[in-house]
């Protein structure tokens, strides 16, 4: 088994977006990349092989969702998660606090709707420095969940790249909250992988960069984190409340990150950030936008974006794009795919999907090239 | 393009079971086989190029519901139905009548439970001699459904194989009233077959035979139908209470039919029938039974039915069968869509549609071999 290990091949002359490699125990991650997201164990409408045929290099799942259902210990005896949905490519997992702290507190867009007004819902019982005990969505049973135990769950579910245990804190905080917010994250962080240290298992643990909105909180927790022996830094917390304040951030922040080790930006990928975000030297980003984008009817083409229940594409008997070449461009019409969706067809759904994902990929292929010709 | 024709390979020496050969513009179909229904223009679940490759020969779809949606227009434009859907395989198309009565009266199990109280829903304004009036169940608004425009909207689909437009009358119906609704089922499809031989497009006819559960009136339609130029026969209408009546008629019913013509029986399908079904002599016999049973989670193995659900099938990482060679168990085990079914993952779904339709292909295929050996 090969270990862990970043490659770069190549730093733009005109920004930050670079060009490399992440080898894992599972492949190879080109980059700048694309993360689909397969909450429950799968990408939404497909199932493993066809995702190794689009070519998705890092698939992202949720721990917090794997621990409800079927069970991390579940997924452990089947041999790990690559085996249990039969995937020999690399796959990440976050550490379960996302969706705790985003279940109660809602999104930041939530947020912002309701002035911060939103209370946390009684799905989290009880949060101390010990961690976070929540009541399952599926059962109401108690979970308690720790540096120590989000750690655990990720060595049974057994990924490339794994995520120390942090809170997310609602977007709407005072900065004295924000700050104690902070430093819990920190020595939550640093007990995660203390406790991965003791059994790397062959995965690489990337620490997630906080501080909200505050550069001076961000500078804090980038100089915290990178003082410590993690593999990469991911961008997690409240990125701001629109897209200007997000690339104003990340400009900030990703000059405080080691320049060797790889970053990811964790929840964005919708195609208006995608440009900005590798401009300032991402390396890899989740989303699950693309996909979920595809089960709504929304396609992407290098022309824009389109609306596959317009009347106008009824008797459309092109495929999406001519010059894509993914399998649901190469075997059926936008005219087909109209009918599929507008008889809600599970059949459209998985096509649609197809070909976002492709897109993304593609999307991605094409950015790495601009890099190495200093066009980006 | 060829012409429709059947061939007969071997006739077994103890049932009525036969093994023959479908030739249609589209392909081959085998006899006996199954026929997997497409209601919408897609199995459910599936896309064509995925049906293809699990080798389904002959696909059922409604012209009721491609009527409504998108139109027989659309997909006349669209080249057809073979064409918008991608396929280049046989695909037969019922006459819509079916789905006008049944939704109207409910299904035979519906009667039964009901005791013939069941009234008519409001969907069918006016049945008279012309045909019926019925309202869309997608946006309210009045269809009139006759012979010509029945036959019609089967030219603009353009199936391999087309059907006259019947009467479906309810379980639960007087010898009178039955009986009337015979001679004008034989007169629509007498008007049906007129209409299709002026343009016959290189369609083949199948006559529908009806009757009810009484003898002689079956013995009536046979010979009314079979003296006309049907290219083959299918047996439609209620074909009684349980199987075992259902099994009586199939016996009394198919020596009436010229036995040099391929025959269908119309909407049966379940493991249960499959087998006195085919010594019956029955060549060809859709069903979405083993679909719709996969998508609630009922796979089909050469050792009984399995419960995907069952709680100790959530650490079973075997394949669904062994022996099986279906993507689906060449590639997942039963822990992985007992967890995909327990996330409600449409993932699931497909690979356990895959499974089914692979199970029940094989299976026809194991009755072709064990004909050919006088064995059933």
């Amino acid at each position: 088994m090969n270990n862990f290990r970043f490659e770069i091949l190549h730093k733009s002359k005109i920004s930050n977006a670079r060009v490399g490699r992440i080898y894992t125990p599972h492949g190879i991650i080109d980059t700048p990349n694309f993360v689909a997201v397969g909450t429950n164990a799968t990408l939404k409408a497909l199932d493993s092989q066809t995702v190794n045929d689009i070519g998705l290099q890092l698939m992202f799942c949720n721990t917090y969702h794997l621990m409800l259902q079927p069970g991390t210990q579940t997924i452990k005896k089947a041999g790990g998660l690559h085996k249990f949905i039969n995937r020999n490519a690399p796959i990440i997992t976050d550490s379960g606090g996302f969706q705790v702290f985003s279940l109660a507190y809602g999104t930041v867009k939530d947020e912002l709707k309701s002035r911060g007004q939103k209370k946390l819902d009684n799905s989290i019982v009880k949060i101390n420095e010990d961690g976070v005990l929540f009541r399952s969505y599926r059962d109401g049973s108690p979970v308690l969940l720790t540096p120590e135990s989000s750690i655990q769950a990720q060595k049974d579910l057994g990924a490339d790249i794994i995520i120390p245990f942090d809170e997310l804190p609602p977007y709407h905080i005072s900065h004295e909250k924000l700050k104690e917010s902070l430093e819990r994250t920190h020595r939550w962080e640093k007990r995660s992988l203390e406790y991965h240290l003791k059994n790397k298992n062959n995965q690489a643990m990337y620490a997630v960069i906080h501080g909200g909105v505050n550069q001076e909180l961000r500078k804090k927790s980038s100089n915290f984190l990178t003082n410590l022996e993690f593999d990469g830094f991911a961008i997690g917390g409240s990125l701001g409340k629109n897209h200007q304040e997000m690339f104003e951030l990340l400009d900030f922040t990703i000059p405080f990150l080691p320049p060797d080790k790889p970053n990811h930006l964790l929840g964005i990928g919708d195609l208006n950030s995608v440009d900005n975000v590798i401009k300032s030297g991402i390396d890899t980003m989740d989303s699950s936008h693309p996909t979920r984008c595809a089960r709504h009817g929304l396609l992407f083409t290098n022309s824009g974006t389109k609306k596959i229940l317009n009347s106008a594409n009824k008797i459309n008997f092109e495929p999406i794009d001519k010059n894509c070449d993914c399998f649901t461009c190469k075997y059926f019409t936008i005219g087909y795919l109209h009918h599929l969706f507008k008889a809600k067809e599970m059949t459209g759904y998985t096509l649609a999907t197809i070909h976002n994902l492709h897109f993304m990929i593609k999307l991605m292929s094409t950015y790495r090239k601009l890099i190495l010709e200093d066009k980006i």
